[in-house]
């Protein structure tokens, strides 16, 4: 089971110039072989699957953990997603019938546009779907980090490449955490590969051969010592991390460290409504008066409660408290 | 982001007669295109393109938080196929290069063997794989509560059907529980759209018409109360359920009810190596020395820490306790 | 634009003996790369497409009324299909939760019982689905026609095979049909080839290289004649037909002729109601007193209208009367 | 079976300016999940299947109509793609081995030159084949409806978006005709539901929510009263439709009505030969020649009989007589 | 450019009992993620997108000398497949119209009968066909082989489990066969590998970690020293493969081998004809006298030229002479 | 088995302007249904399945070399795409973390660019990969040999709309070759079908019905003779070519011709290194020193034995010599 959290991994510039082109590109993160569904599913399904759980549990918890994580990723690259494709139809005024969509037409996925409303699609660069086939868990736990040792590598391939290719900030900011934290998890199965063989794989880092820090948007989160970290995204499961993930980095001698705790992430923007596709209506206020009303017959706040980035100018108070709804619950 | 909890939704009985046909009809329920993978990635996506999520915060936290529990199904629905399938191949001595697979060749999902270790797939009862184009996400909230609405419908004339055609213990536990959890979510996204439009859509329940209280292994989660509650699946967010979620059910009048904590689950079992498919390995003692090595290396417990079901004999003592590893970590 | 006409091209045997692994044999005749999808939509986009009708109207009438006769021969296989499937599962008291479909289990195509009501789909006999690449439009009609001979081809050599394949007394009046009229089709292309360049492919015909009349299902439709006519299906269109669609036939040198009218068809049978999987419902009678009450409330008769084959015993008095509904409709 | 018709739903501008990006998009209508191949395929399927279609006949009518009239709008999708896609390579000696098709280079569906001439497919917006997993067909009625109904939603949704993307003349004429005629079959699902289930669904439309008269190209439609009728696309069957589809229209209370007689349509433009891509040849005027020489040869009327649009000029005489071609037929 | 060779890379039994269900499992080797259709393509493309081939030059010969190799392993399983199937139907008096393939319903993949004609198809064990998505030719050295070293990995797997799945002797020397082969692939990447990086992977060696000499029957293939040896499968070219294959065997120690030239392989089994599927026709031996008329007018020998297997009885005589025509050829 | 020959089947210009979306389109001549990989694996296949060999051999050698000749034309599509994307991101100092693919955001096919170093991909034009549905291999002859004369059409076809639409002189210099060679494939085709059926196709000729000599690009090709010869691609087998390929070609009424060798080829270019996508590597120069070593400690030459195309500069000595790497090899 999981536990979510209203908080993105890192965080994002908020929506500037629209780029539904690089928004497309983007979409090889998010549904192409090596994109973060991907990593997320592939580590879900191994972790799932893990049999006699106890006697390889420093692997077991590895996998398991590391595909909590990928969740997170693939929210991120959602987020950078609606985010670039922000504006691109006119905000206001921009209803059917109109011609809101017409400088649209043959730029970028047309689905971001004609089937989703300016969102992010399970589908790769080209526009074509996820799909199962790119799950590989094989049951034989040499073979499967094997193959995720492979799979991280070719993501770290396409991070690089859309960095290179798209110049938006969003996509910048998006792949230099990513090319980060993906790094992490490269080694992390190198590393339980050698452990769990003793084969030496650490001169193969990097693949491809460019060090991570020459990424000018990666070195806040290497500076952050976040190269070096394994978070454990579970309160209380997933304990033997450490057993398989530590001893220097094999590029820069650090030690690797594990992380007792996931990282506390940040609000997301509350992205503006888009009604030359509906998005979240034609109206979209219509809804807002309607939640509000729903809120107050059910005895909660009047104002929405969740927490959003603060340019959106709605951020509640504080954060890290448990919170309860307003209104006693009926349990 | 998530927070990977190691329990499973609800207690499956342990391995028993393998039933690999039946693991080939429950992939339905898996990659289907009403599968556990659908409905879990549609709320997902629902979510992540959710715009002006704060003017429709109640409607957000409902569809982001009903996909953090679609998760557990996910996961829950790997464990009933796993189960099934264990023992298929010979357990003791069953490994290459016996003939150990011929009794199933032409018998259920040969990926299953060939591809797996015996483990569920991203695929449906034909072996197809799961793919992004079972995932609707038009940004248009009435719309895309009308889809989630259909695709419950949909989903639960499987899991009805899956359960007529399975009767493997393990399959009916599976089914007896998501019927209930799913009825729940097909009311969620209907009194959704009552709250949006004013609709009134309780009489299309039961749909299909059978109700579920018929069903055997549904009534102990009915005696619960599990098909009025709605689980808040988060610490701290998502806090507006209950704006939406309220009223009587459409069957049989009582109070809807969320519940403001996640379900605390049960561990899974740890399910026996498969040694014929290299699950986890060939020999799969080998790998549980390596790991109490690499443990005692690390400063952790000379036992594996996780906590699995009791049949399985090594559950560790005390649960929800926020643990750490016993060796202090390095941050 | 079309009409539709209540009827089936040709008498099929009532429901005996179900046979769903027969059934997903025929699912080949359906939805394979040959079957009468792929005939009915290669010819329809190619009318669709066709540029210069005018300028080539014999070849343009010759391909659109194809078309329109392959229609009918989707719904045939569908009928048969669906024949074939009921009784599958047990028609009285078969209701869920029964285990009425554990005999199933790993027989046949699972979408006929797990998503389908034992149904036909749009699938080959593997359960993959049809799809738009089987379709051939390259809008040169000299290609088109070459293809569509191809097509032809491959489609008599899979029906000869379901023939082999399945002895199910419906399977064999559905391909002893289809083979008779798939003959006419093939050879309508070689002859349209024939009038558009000269070369004479009367030689390559029985291909496969086995004569129709040696199939005794082939034999009755033969002897009416059926082998030698295109029939026009169209009130008043695609009359050219006949310029290209004459001359001798190639095994047996009898004139070809044009029929100047649709075939009048046969009812098909109303096939009974399978509660086991909800088709039409779960309690299938309910839905009959509902019917029967909306058409008082709309002035039409107490009992149904529709025609249906006599083994139904529900076939209303004449036919080929334009019957008006009885209350008079507001226009 | 179907009688085919060799006219049109309603009327499209001639060829203007072609608009090779907008007819890809337009493709999004033709073969993606929502397009008219799923509106027409879904209910042809469903009526396939329909079983006890006797005790559920006004359901079984309106479904197995609504089939009929949707080929049409298949029809007429691809009427308005080869129309946008008409002069998009030179018409005049734009023949191979000139660089014809240079200025096409990365613009709009490859495939409408590579493969196909200039022509429709069987794709969505972004060149993917529709496929039969967009067919659903549960043989569960209140099902069946619900999807339904969930279609036609869908479709509104990428049909109004179309109209936004793409300005060219064809498009909206398309597009305003789409989108009233779906309108009447979304609501026709919603109608059959409640008069099914007794719950009701008029307070969600229109969805997504802006009124359908809001669209210029609408409004003659609607003037007409297109926006109310259900014609009867048979000239026999599918009696029962008024008992189902009768009360007030949910947007503007006007009463809804049966039309018990199919639309007439219009000629379709005889769309130009594009040399350039072969369609329908080379050199297309030989192809006249030997049609001509066919038509001699076989005692039919020297000139072409098919009805085209006047723009073409080569319209025949009198419509909606009864015609048999000029020579005897041998039957 | 290539040469081919009308001799197989190892000998295969001749068809005994058919086992289609067998036949069925083994195209996973065919046209599964890992099978030889996989191996031999992905290796293809590589070479084909090879840039700088000159400074990289061992690594390109490498790669491209075992796509060579990889054809044949291609050949090698559509032989046993096709051998497999062979007598699966009647094989005398087999022909349509009779039942002949009624024991054939719901046995295997049906398109081995119903779309071939008992033939090997570009598919894998579940009936999907291969796909270019399973190629990945990133262009970065490093990566691909880190990518062939996966993918030799999941091929050893899926052989050791057809391994174990098919007792047919045709699958077991198929198997024996490309396990010593497809281990020195294995092998010759992770060399690779450790050139360009200087990593050692050999401990990752076997993976899986049962050892290939466990199986029967690679014993003869080892025997003859095959998993030591690299052929070079060209007269003139890829003669650098030795700068990179070469040193110790990781399991035995022993100095690997380059040879510098093809195997010799053996002729095929001329498969008999199987009439009940129109292979090659329905009436085979028509074709026999057509050739035979056909070699004589052109001036070649009566008797067909081709070598095959013994066990056909027509072997011709001398073998590894350069042979030319009977005739003289004009040139 | 087959020999590989390091050089291509006829010269290719070298990289001269990039051309990406030139590129993009080409790749139909690859992984479109008509494209060679078709053509190769087609016959490939029907090869491998061909039954009664001995009986059928003219026909059986004719498909089995053809298959052998198209191999090359993949290879050759592949270099020109290669060729066409050289330059496309920048050679020198292109390196990440530049934004050296910023100028090619939503040109041509992404995946040219993210997923692959600048390479051909096994994907049509619209970046859909290629399947196993395009293989065509029914093991009836007289059906196979149709088929295959529809494919080449339909790819004669393909390689003239590519021509019309890309100028670039590699594109143009690779139509010209694949329409002339093609050519002799379609007429092979037709010719054994007329041999086996008596039938004559020969006024199907061309089909496009422009004449290859139009298009000036194939002229050097028909001047050599090209447009006559079927080559036999093997050393010793194959040796029925002549049986089926003879009389006159229906165009021009010259005498074909069977050439007892395959052509000579040419060496293929030795395209540049593409630093921004890693190919081969991030920094290309150091893989060159690793080679130069690699060869040196193994014995052999200090540069790089292989041949590559002289505008490259590094073009060895003799050709057409049988070489023996320079260190004795081990066998």
């Amino acid at each position: 089971m999981i536990h979510r959290i209203d908080r993105i991994a890192t965080e994002l510039p908020p929506p500037s110039e629209p780029d539904p082109a690089g928004a497309a590109a983007v979409q090889e993160l998010m549904g192409g072989r090596f994109g973060e569904m991907s990593t997320f599913l592939n580590y879900m399904f191994q972790s799932f699957n893990f049999r006699n759980r106890q006697g390889a549990r420093p692997f077991y918890d590895l996998v398991a953990n590391i595909a909590a994580e990928e969740f997170g990723h693939v929210e991120l690259v959602a987020a950078a997603i609606n985010t670039m494709l922000s504006g691109a139809s006119p905000v206001d005024g921009g209803h059917a019938p109109k011609a809101s969509l017409a400088p649209l037409k043959g730029v970028g996925n047309p689905h971001h546009f004609l089937a989703g409303g300016q969102g992010a699609l399970p589908q790769n660069s080209q526009g074509r779907p996820w799909n199962g086939d790119y799950v590989f868990s094989s049951g034989d736990l040499v073979e499967d980090l094997t193959h995720n040792f492979f799979l991280e590598t070719g993501a770290r391939n396409n991070k690089l490449k859309v960095y290179e290719m798209v110049e938006h900030p969003v996509a910048r900011a998006l792949t230099g955490y990513l090319l980060v934290r993906g790094g992490v998890h490269q080694l992390a199965y190198a590393r339980a590969l050698e452990r769990l063989t003793g084969a030496d794989l650490m001169k193969l880092f990097p693949s491809p051969r460019i060090p991570t820090e020459k990424i000018p948007e990666c070195k806040p989160h290497i500076k952050r010592g976040d190269h070096l970290r394994l978070y454990r995204f579970s309160p209380n499961d997933y304990l033997e991390l450490g057993a398989v993930f530590n001893g220097p980095h094999p590029e820069t001698g650090e030690e690797l460290i594990v992380v007792d705790d996931p990282p506390e992430g940040v609000p997301a923007h509350d992205l503006p409504s888009q009604p030359a596709v509906f998005a979240p209506d034609y109206a979209p206020d219509e809804i807002a008066k309607i939640a509000e009303k729903l809120r107050t017959q059910a005895g909660l706040s009047k104002a929405p409660t969740g927490e959003v980035a603060s340019s959106s100018g709605s951020k509640p108070a504080a954060r890290r408290t448990k919170r309860k709804p307003a209104a006693a619950r009926r349990t």
